[in-house]
């Protein structure tokens, strides 16, 4: 080990390769979770020491833990506790390629933040719509297939990349390059969605390839009571017949997680007094400006009041900062309440409303105290069901109760309303028992195929997508 | 043999068993290319069937080309001249499973007809928006990650695609279950995208979930003469910036192509006296209906007006029909010119406009009399950029040099543009060669690893995406 990492130094320098442990602090745990050592973290300037990395670590069958700005949720880029493993952090390999605005697309380095992809895009009057409350690289993003508020509208990240390059691990340090700018193109397997959504487990991002979109420049937003619990989903539908081509979020807040950011977010004023059981922030937005030809707060407007009584209780309109605000600062104030118990599941998003019944019904009746504070994405199906074990109830919720609470909640989701254990988070050593439990043997043996094909010596990411015998 | 096709039989029943000549031939000719000779046509009535075929052909190992509607354009559903391959017909497993309103998806049989999705969907105000000029299955339209003429707006299949359930050859006809409905589920490798786009070679598709879209309720469209070639990048740009939200197709249509219609579709009016060299056909579409404060006529107007002049030289609005009779009537029509050498090509679309004029000179300096008839998707960069061999030319214009011709476009695309050989219609044995071609030996390596974990015999469809070694 100790000669790998001296190979490691004289490759990349002092500053391309951290051994302290200070300095590896940082890059050894998650997020959320994911806490291990690692051997060193490598720190390549460019793609060309990046594979010239990967071929001196297969050579002595050193694992490979890709990372971009470390903001994932599920431990896919933290290294396991062995110390044996390299964390490849791609931080310096950044930087915008180019931007064709006539494309309407850029080409970035993986290590490139999405903060400053948007700010360069923003002088063109483009931006990259992933609307996230972390700011994570764009490799990050690939290798989770990231989702976001916006999914309704445009997609995830996968719906958005034309093309990428990825260093392989099978011959170690193969460069694929697929950055192309095309639209259309079928020719065959779609090489690049084995790299979106796969944690790095058959290869690295290291550039990519993405189609942009114009900056909306006038938008209408509410925060909307609704009727019932029901009439959520009446009232999506709705919403969607009338303005489908403008709808940008339809993002849902229970009571307890307003409630917790009121109490926790200075200067924020309860939109509704009382709280309403729920609440619907709804958004529109067109690249068009507003015109007196053309004005969505207008039609916006006249469509709230056309709902009033039958769908909607109550509406504040209000400015779009103040009520997103309200919305991003839900996970960092619930965490203010107590023990959080995370989850980032969807299922179809007819059902949502009903699982989410269920759901709490079934906290209620095995794990009294435990409060819910979900929020989530009605628009596309996903609900961050996030519990809270308050302080006085800690010495009764064990690890061991948490544990079978969460696969409760988790069997329900996938298995009685064929949702997802994971919407937009992904795949990592947090819930990789999860994954080996919900994903079918047919699918495991393909993956078993795929890690043969890609990286036949298990060298690539923390994450394994076949089953561990 | 004559075994196995007794075995079939016995499976299949007599209707799902076509053997004699005339019964087969309409499946063993392609719609543009492809024509073989097959063992026989199978027809299972539904997907217990197509497993056990596969099965019994797997044990023999006898090929299985899997065929829809039969409308594809690369050849990739017909059987070679072996007399040896198997169609599987997937046109009696049809029909649609069920559709969700609120989910705003439709789940349907592979064999099901575009036509028939769509009428179904009509009464819930729901449309599947892949505009083509063919009718084909649900399944072959997966295959071949149809594209089509609204791409700008709603993207191709693929990005439509929310589960599916495919049979495999590993272990043959096992049956792999992803049809779920969510927009949100980052849990591994998205393994349908194995099954879009790759012609059944890594399995067989026998249903899918898609997302569909509100049906439009009102548009507007015109006819646009830019002022220049160049100038058509140009429109394309400021009509993305003024109606991104809207625009649903920004197709060019090149005179030969404006004026072999009008030759040979009886009733059609020009549009334009003379007609120019170049049009573009412009199309804005919202699900909200036509009223006084929004009104995409009146906006779209107001656009083409402040146009007039520096971008546009003229323009004809009429009713969506009538321009769209136009723009689907040119393959017809051509065909009734010469022969017809098609070609399917994409390129960035801020390089196509250069493109064409390299590929028009190209033709013009190397074979003079060659009439280029093309017409494209601008607004995502695929051109059919088909050329014509007049009567008059045929016997000085051999297959040799329409090979060599067919190679220097192809050349051109996709070396100096870095386009694509195959925009829309998939890769099949008519550019099987260009596929070997222009992919990267790293590719193919990839490819003949997916080969052996889905496919070890290579008994599944008329493509392969491994190197012919």
């Amino acid at each position: 080990m100790e000669q790998v990492i001296q190979a490691i130094e004289a490759l990349l320098g002092p500053q391309g390769c951290l051994i302290d442990q200070d300095a590896r602090r940082p890059y050894e745990s998650g997020a959320r979770y994911g806490n291990g050592s690692a051997a060193c973290i490598a720190r390549p300037a460019n793609v060309e020491e990046a594979a010239e990395l990967l071929r001196l670590c297969a050579r002595d069958k050193i694992r490979i833990v890709a990372q971009g700005a470390n903001t994932g949720l599920v431990g896919a880029a933290s290294p396991d506790r062995s110390g044996r493993d390299v964390v490849l952090s791609m931080e310096r390999i950044k930087g915008i390629v180019e931007i064709d605005p006539v494309d309407r697309v850029v080409q970035a380095y993986a290590g490139t933040r999405l903060s400053d992809l948007n700010q360069a895009l923003a002088p063109h009057g483009l931006c990259f719509p992933i609307d996230l409350g972390a700011d994570p690289s764009l490799g990050g993003m690939l290798a989770a297939n990231t989702g976001g508020a916006r999914l309704i509208r445009y997609g995830d990240v996968r719906h958005n990349v034309l093309g990428l390059e990825a260093l392989l691990m099978n011959p170690p340090g193969q460069r694929l390059d697929l950055t192309n700018r095309l639209r259309k193109n079928n020719t065959g397997p779609d090489w690049k969605q084995w790299f979106i959504g796969t944690g790095g487990a058959y290869g690295i991002v290291t550039q990519a390839v993405l189609q942009v979109h114009p900056l909306p420049q006038q938008c209408a937003t509410a925060l909307v009571v609704p009727a019932s619990p029901e009439a959520g989903l009446l009232l999506l539908r709705d919403a969607e017949r009338h303005f489908s081509d403008f709808l940008t979020a339809f993002e849902g807040i229970s009571h307890n997680a307003m409630q917790s950011v009121l109490r926790h977010l200075p200067g924020m004023q309860a939109p509704f007094e009382p709280l309403p059981p729920y609440a619907f922030l709804i958004e529109l937005s067109s690249a068009r400006p507003r015109s007196a030809d053309f004005d969505l707060e207008k039609l916006f407007g006249a469509w709230l009041e056309a709902c009033f009584g039958d769908l909607i209780l109550d509406a504040v309109i209000d400015k779009p900062e103040v009520l997103w605000r309200l919305r991003h600062a839900i996970s960092e104030s619930v965490r203010h309440e107590g023990k959080v118990i995370a989850f980032d599941i969807a299922v179809p998003r007819s059902r949502l409303a009903a699982f989410r019944e269920e759901a709490v019904a079934l906290v209620g009746r095995g794990y009294p105290g435990v409060g819910v504070f979900d929020f989530g994405h009605w628009g596309d199906g996903g609900l961050h069901f996030n519990l809270v074990v308050p302080q006085a109830l800690m010495e009764v919720c064990s690890e061991e109760r948490i544990a079978v609470l969460r696969q409760e909640i988790y069997d329900l989701a996938v298995r009685k309303y064929r949702g997802s254990f994971s919407a937009e988070h992904g795949v990592g050593p947090f819930n990789q028992s999860f994954y080996d439990r919900y994903t079918a043997p047919e699918q495991q043996a393909l993956a078993a195929g795929m890690q043969a094909a890609f990286d036949p010596e298990r060298l690539l990411g923390a994450t394994r997508f076949m089953s561990a015998q």
